[in-house]
């Protein structure tokens, strides 16, 4: 029988050489293998007390919809700049040559909710850290971070540390 | 009892003056909100022969991703140049100012499947023609089109003739 890690495509040198890129697409585009990544999340997520979903545009838009929906909880997108048409907050966030910025909406998570953070793969974390200071922000209170794919060779893990992180795929490299 | 209508908020000369603008993170941070608005996209789907989902970046995610998920079908994302790692195929369409391109993945859709197109608005229909243009490229069939909220004012569905298209919720303005 098919494993979940069996429907990745792993692209060698890809963005840049050295990296073996985890292309999620090729899950998705099966459906046994995208009924197999939803399961794998919603096991995470069984017996954490949480109110909403948060997020990160674009890829975690895709897996953070169909968990919000199946739990029945709100579903908050954190997008790229200028995306969000009313009052936001935002950080920055590096990346490897420069940075970048986050935002989510001012009157999306409510002082004291307790906040899932959801986004396809975990590199060096720099993304889902900057979400998790935004929810902060606003009060909220990240009780969990969860993954399809981990690239354990990025030390995430470590720029997230306090945060009860999960994946459902580790891999050892980059 | 709240209609779905009542969970999008209208936003006044955003992004220009002149222009109503739809904004649907309001229906996706409240959980009854989004129950209503997928249920609205299941029905407009029930009765539908089709073998995939494509959605188009970002938002179109979030709903394309929830349907493919219900209806134990696989999901295609359309992107945003430079993002899809494997070989695409990709087109130009038309924005008010200039042109933007979109990309699908050429594995993707099969010769002979049917097709549906997720987004979550139609305003001119630019996005969602050059999907169905690279869907038709693969040689899919493009079997329906469906939106949460259309814009009729911006006259989209005459650029999208001849294909089945249906909306949640029709704004007679822009």
């Amino acid at each position: 029988m098919k494993k979940l890690e069996d429907y990745v495509r792993c692209i060698p040198d890809f963005p840049e050489k050295g990296i073996m890129f985890r292309d999620v697409t090729t899950v998705l585009q099966d459906a046994d293998g995208f009924q197999m990544a939803v399961d794998a999340y919603r096991k995470m997520l069984e017996g954490v007390d949480f109110d909403v979903i948060v997020g990160a545009e674009a890829r975690g838009f895709i897996f953070g919809a169909v968990l919000s929906y199946l739990f029945n909880k709100p579903f908050i997108p954190a997008r790229k700049p200028g995306k969000l048409p009313c009052e936001t907050i935002s950080t920055e966030y590096e990346l490897e040559y420069g940075t970048a910025r986050i935002e989510i909406h001012k009157d999306s998570v409510k002082p004291g909710q307790k906040v899932v953070i959801i986004d396809d793969l975990i590199a060096t974390g720099g993304t889902v850290e900057a979400i998790a200071r935004l929810v902060k922000e606003l009060k909220g209170e990240v009780v969990k971070i969860v993954f399809l794919m981990e690239l354990a060779g990025l030390n995430g893990r470590d720029r997230l540390k306090g945060y009860d992180v999960d994946s459902a795929i580790v891999y050892e490299g980059k």
